[in-house]
């Protein structure tokens, strides 16, 4: 038998609810969707903050390109409408996964309103908290990590978000991280801060 | 902060995996896969035994077409080619609740061995484990709690398991779940024992 926590006690006579999960689990459901440019630091700091969380106890998940593209949306291109579906499935799973009781962190460049208010819609204005991870186009082509921008700038690669494609600035962010002159750690503080936990 | 176990100890260096992940909840992360028939009683064994596994501590999520087919699947149809991506998309969301440490319930009629391997495939045969909730089909017409059968055998539903569409019974399953003379409860018991819980 695992560890059960005091408040918890048997049910009988009815359906598992998300509260019941999230008491099991200690904690609420969450979905953190972190979006920035390609290059801004998204996938790093979400890896730093799945560490810190874990070494605090709390359950988390991270989706990114790496374990959604290869998986669930290996049949989904580039297209706009590719493009739509594959957020709106990330956003169901979240969903999913926040019933469970986890807290769920989310690294995709996500660049417009409309693709961002979908997914927010999708999860629960009251699940979703939107980091914007603010990292200069400059500082982020400038790294190049990937290689992508020098491919971008040649042409090689169409409808690339902060060259020839844009990224709008989210409105209201529950975060506006401002990378430049922190560490990862730094950030992840931040983020801790912002959650209160 | 949450409950933590014993062995967990702060990571710095590396990323999460999901064996840490496990460690955190104190289980394994599994799929338990229910097959059979409409009406035999799949979704009442599921939401038992998501109970029970509750009142131990184990932490687990219920995927159901009540779940599933609103939000993730809500633009898949009845097609052959859309039931095989309905199962695809359910079998990779399992994928990556395994990789969160959950324990994942099934519950989808998935009447044949192709729709099964496929979701075994992608699952992982150690991490899958089909539970058949074998019910003879005169009991489950007989039953008829959602009244299809009825709307099968008077032609108004096309393609229905058992009807006029094959239902193959499971070649290798991990429990032959005979439910005829059983309670859920009982049931529940047997699942329970075969994996040991």
């Amino acid at each position: 038998m695992a560890h059960i926590p005091e408040n918890i006690f048997p049910i009988h006579d009815r359906s598992l609810s998300r509260e019941d999960r999230e008491r099991l689990l200690e904690q609420k459901g969450l979905c953190l969707w972190f979006t920035g440019l390609s290059g801004s630091g998204k996938s790093t700091i979400a890896l730093e903050l799945e560490k810190s969380l874990y070494n605090s106890g709390w359950k988390s998940m991270l989706l990114d390109g790496d374990n959604v593209r290869t998986g669930l949306n290996n049949n989904l291109g580039f297209s706009q409408e590719d493009r739509k579906e594959n957020i709106r499935r990330i956003a169901e799973v979240n969903h999913l996964m926040i019933e469970a009781g986890l807290i769920v962190l989310n690294s995709f460049v996500s660049p417009t309103e409309e693709i961002r208010s979908l997914a927010r819609e999708i999860v629960g204005e009251k699940n979703f908290k939107e980091v914007f991870v603010n990292t200069p186009l400059e500082i982020c082509e400038a790294r190049d990590v990937k290689g992508l921008y020098k491919k971008a700038r040649a042409g090689e690669i169409k409808n690339f978000t902060g060259i020839d494609s844009p990224f709008e600035t989210p409105e209201k962010p529950f975060l506006d991280l401002k990378t430049e002159h922190k560490t990862p750690q730094e950030c992840v503080e931040e983020i801790l801060n912002a959650l209160k936990l």
